[in-house]
């Protein structure tokens, strides 16, 4: 045996003698190097490309030399004819051992390839997804050996791929037979397996090697907005991001209406289940045609989504989570077929998996947070809060994770704001006052200029001006305190009072003026007495479910705070630290998780594992109820006021914030809900 | 310990000493012995009664007092006052032990019921259905342990009934948080698990104890009828049985002729699939309103068919089962969701079990025959025609059995017969020819009297005589045999030939006229040299497929014959022999099986473990190809003949069959599918 030549595989570092003549491939599956191969060694898939290494490699202690691989074969020389390998590329399965050599395997070899998201807690993704392909070859059926030919195929795959089990529906089975004739008995399959001890489903057959690549969604299911993100689960590359408005608006613009719609109006509730069905299957459909694969490659979606939503999706009456003890139908995660969602625009036989509720009112969005950003396994202690119309605040580090939801309504995204709209181009996100003069200047969705800033109104007019999205008026409200046009208690002042004409009249009260488009025809766009108090309402529910989950933990600073959402992405730190909306830390310790939910979703769909791990943090987490608890009231009305902590504050905001208002980088490689500059 | 209290239960023997004040049940429960509950105990299923025997037992050295069990008590009271409790009987979970004590466990209390098959084979089937009810008390939902009512429901099976894990539909989950509240979280489930290690699936939900049963259908899917068997999933009774004809027939009369369809028109496999799922629909509807119970209490179905209903069933293509190999797509057995095939009628979560394919032209039709006979269990060499279109065709004992099946065509079923009908009141179904005058007399379906009995031109007014029967056809072609009017070859002898004016010129050949009724503008029922051919084809299939068994087996002889199938209960054996169809054994060692299939179906339906044995049994059955063997061809062509061996069966027929052409009971306790006197 000693004198077996010696192969190293980098960059694992394995090793080990093997026979002259052994194929890479071989060698690499029993050193259990991760190099994958979806033909199982026929020189058919080029999955198993490798890099060998020649000359010295001292801290290996091997010499390679040129023959240490056997010669360039007519498989490898065909595959590069068709299709092209790139230099000093060779296929594992094709070229043998015939002298000590190192081979690397190159990433995109590797079946647990890596992927990196590119966010401030850059954690890694290792694929391991719920669906895979394997290429088999079946046994042709014998009159004398009668088999059906689903027996033959879970034969082949147990013989060639260890696969103990398989199960397939009836669509399936109806195509088997034609597409192993087709196919000359040779077919891929694509395999999914939830739990590892499950039979693996047969989601799909295709006749030969099927090089079409396999997608699944990653669904982020708000209140307002539905996302999604179409990843390739071969490669964990997003090919496409997309959202679109949730009809079930139209019921009722918060979780609260929607469950009113369901309890006041018969079969209400069937309705809004039929709207989101409908409106995910026009997702879906969209967003593969944008990235141009057809549909039917997408055979696995993961949806993680608030307790109203997820009993809405499955058909369940939610009219329990609108009333105490708020107890959900179930809170477990789901495994189910896509159709029974009718999802219908992705293939007939897709999986879907949905996330764990953390609680009655806390739910499978949160539970995405938790696996995105894993305040379960942060050293300091980190509070993080998901902003939308409920926000999800979890608050913990590694000895205990605390989790809350807190009803903030609809204005932080811009409803129930007098000029308010959502975040849709002409919208404005971004304003600033001037201290001295009490003017405004801003930026709308859709023009990366100021408004004082030459050629704004040319880049504006398409879109027009249109209103203030919920960035924006957490900025203005903001401002106009910075500005000394607002008190403490929320007040703003009068003209006189302020020295500054743009504090015009609003019946018995003020409101301010930030834009008047009303002589071409457009809006007159201004914060109200109304909007402040609105907005007063939503932060001081945010903040004081922090301060509860705070309470809880017994302290009374945290070390970092974390704003998730696809809204929450894009909501200045600086502002809602003035506003009052999170607790103060030092302004460079709060940081944007992006659409961490939609990050969370992601991940289950990579990451087989990953299911499990949130199923057991889930279980871990400390649920607290604000609804019954007499502190949340306290604290809602403790923090009604905007104290304005005047000078550090306003100096970091010149250093800080006014370079660049969106400050917040949407770190996992999407870029956070804004492609079609709908956010919520 | 010794001082306590011994109990004896019977029937079982099981004995052990309690503690005094232990309730009966928690004895039983402790010593294994199988007495009923399905409400865990709390005295209002009235499931555990039991009847404790007082004086003296010397067979178990007991003495009984009157102050042996607890005094009746208050619950014992009120049930009684309700419901009613027979004399002498107690509920197990209110009665205590106080001193020794005999208990008698009455049948209808034991929870493995035994229903004995009243059949020849007396086969005794042990109540264990894959769907029971259990009784359970949920906790209530509590905000600060906040569970859904799903994971409290899986809770308290866990905790009352020892079920690790359950599972349910959508649907399910959409009714669970009303029913709960409905009983105050008290609830009776129906829990189905047909693999002992799978997750128990919630079919059905209901508020406090429900005492409305659970059903199931046994379905023999047959080419030409549908037979179904509504039976009581508690106590295995059958509570209707019914069928109805397979409308795929306007496609195609036999098999082969609907592969043909579905070759030659696109989509013409779908439209047969649609026509057998809305059959088997209505024959649901239909069971279920006769028997007066809820279609929806209907949660479990079992089907037995032959390959190509099995496909055309599941929607998928028969093609490959026109065409060697005969490859099956799948032959194992499946488990689903009654709504994968469209089954609407009964209970939306029911599940459907259909029995494994033996092989490609050896269906589940044929493993369900192995089930309710079983031939592997036989002391002697047995062989077991399933006589249909198709028929199925078993050899064996306990060392070995062989199968395979023979395309008989339908003539057995009175189709391509120039008299024929099928089995409906008005058809000819038996028939004697008297060997002396040559003259007939018959009885029709419909009508208990003879031709040639008093009444019976008054008796079969309403339905006339229409036709003749599959039964009538094989007794008159056999009659005419044993009258001497047909010869050995199958041929007609003329009126001349034979000195009878009932042989009448037809073309070229001779008729036997049975019955004229032009006269009031009925049908002129003949035997024609056509139907003499026809009948020596199907026969000698038959005759070919048995032969070919016994030559792959190495015998000449069997020890004894069962005929099974709707239509081969109503086989006369004596005709059956006299004809060639079967080999030669002794008349008394030909027995009737009834529909054994459907049988099969039953048991399958009402003993979960059956359904393991037989898919082992299925795949220890050796698989006899008749459309490849040369021998078949052979047997085929030496069997054309039919040579009547004459005395000692003229003599047999007299004693045997002129009482009752009709011998054949239908020993599974239904009517062997003769209710609506449609048959086939």
């Amino acid at each position: 045996m000693s004198n077996d030549p010696l192969v190293v595989f980098t960059p694992s570092g394995k090793r080990g003698r093997f026979p002259v003549g052994t194929p890479v491939l071989t060698a690499a599956r029993q050193l259990g190097v991760d190099l994958d191969s979806v033909c199982g060694g026929r020189g058919i898939c080029s999955k198993c490309q490798i890099t060998p290494g020649y000359g010295e490699f001292s801290k290996h202690g091997v010499t390679v030399h040129a023959d240490a691989l056997s010669a360039w074969n007519a498989v490898e020389a065909r595959y590069d004819e068709k299709r092209g390998l790139k230099p000093g590329r060779r296929l594992g399965c094709q070229a043998q051992i015939l002298r000590d050599v190192v081979i690397d395997v190159p990433p995109e070899s590797q079946v647990h390839k890596q992927v990196v998201r590119k966010a401030a807690s850059a954690r890694v993704i290792e694929m391991d997804p719920a669906t895979k392909l394997y290429f088999v070859e079946v046994e042709e059926p014998d009159m004398h050996e009668p088999t059906g030919d689903m027996e033959r195929l879970a034969r082949a795959l147990r013989r060639e791929w260890d696969i103990p089990e398989i199960r397939a529906d009836l669509s399936l089975l109806a195509k088997l037979q034609p597409v192993l004739r087709k196919g000359r008995f040779q077919v891929t399959v694509a395999l999914h397996r939830d739990h590892a001890g499950d039979p693996a489903q047969v989601l799909e057959i295709w006749p030969g090697l099927h090089e079409g690549g396999l997608y699944g969604l990653a669904i982020d299911l708000g209140s307002t907005t539905i996302a999604a993100h179409l990843t390739d689960l071969e490669t964990g590359e997003v090919k496409a991001s997309s959202g679109i408005m949730n009809p079930q608006i139209r019921f009722g613009e918060d979780l609260m209406s929607r469950v009113s719609y369901a309890m006041m109006n018969p079969g209400g509730n069937k309705e809004m289940t039929a709207a989101v069905r409908d409106a995910i299957n026009t997702l879906a459909a969209e967003i593969a045609k944008e990235a141009a694969i057809d549909a039917a490659l997408i055979v696995e979606t993961v949806i993680v989504c608030n307790p109203v939503m997820h009993h809405l999706l499955l058909g369940i009456d939610p009219v329990e989570l609108g009333q105490a003890p708020f107890a959900l139908a179930l809170s477990s995660s789901l495994a189910l077929d896509a159709r029974q969602l009718d999802l219908a625009a992705i293939n007939p036989r897709a999986r879907v998996y949905i996330l764990p509720c953390v609680a009655g009112h806390v739910g499978a969005d949160c539970a995405a947070v938790a696996l995105s950003e894993e305040p379960g396994k942060s050293e300091d202690l980190v509070l993080i809060i998901d902003v939308g119309t409920n926000a999800e605040i979890l608050l913990g580090d590694k000895s205990r994770v605390l989790a809350c939801s807190s009803p903030t309504g609809p204005a932080f995204e811009g409803a129930q704001i007098s000029s308010g709209q959502r975040a849709a181009p002409g919208a404005i996100e971004a304003i600033r006052i001037d201290p001295v003069t009490k003017e405004p200047r801003f930026r709308v969705i859709g023009c990366e200029l100021w408004s004082d800033e030459a050629g704004f109104a040319e880049a504006t007019e398409a879109s027009g001006i249109t209103g203030i999205c919920g960035s924006g008026i957490i900025e203005a409200v903001a401002e106009l305190r910075m500005a000394g046009l607002l008190d403490e208690s929320g007040l703003l002042g009068s003209a006189e009072a302020t020295g500054t004409a743009r504090m015009i009249p609003e019946g018995r009260t003020h409101a301010y003026l930030i834009h008047d488009g009303s002589a071409t025809g457009g809006p007159v766009i201004t914060v109200t007495q109304g909007d402040i108090r609105a907005i007063q309402l939503a932060k001081s529910a945010l903040y004081a479910g922090a301060r509860l989950l705070m309470d809880e933990r017994g302290v009374d600073n945290v070390d970092r705070v974390v704003l998730a959402g696809a809204f929450g992405a894009h909501i200045s730190p600086l502002h809602a630290m003035v506003l009052g909306m999170i607790p103060d830390v030092p302004l460079e310790r709060v940081t944007s998780a992006g659409n961490a939910a939609g990050t969370g979703a992601r991940i289950a769909l990579c990451n087989v594992a990953a299911r499990r791990e949130i199923e057991r943090v889930v279980g871990e987490i400390t649920k607290v109820e604000t609804a019954i608890e007499p502190r949340f009231q306290e604290h809602f009305v403790a923090a009604n006021a905007i104290p304005h902590k005047t000078d550090p504050f306003a100096e970091l905001a010149k250093i800080v914030t006014l370079p660049s208002p969106n400050f917040n980088t949407h770190g996992d490689g999407s870029d956070g809900g804004r492609r079609k500059r709908r956010r919520g």
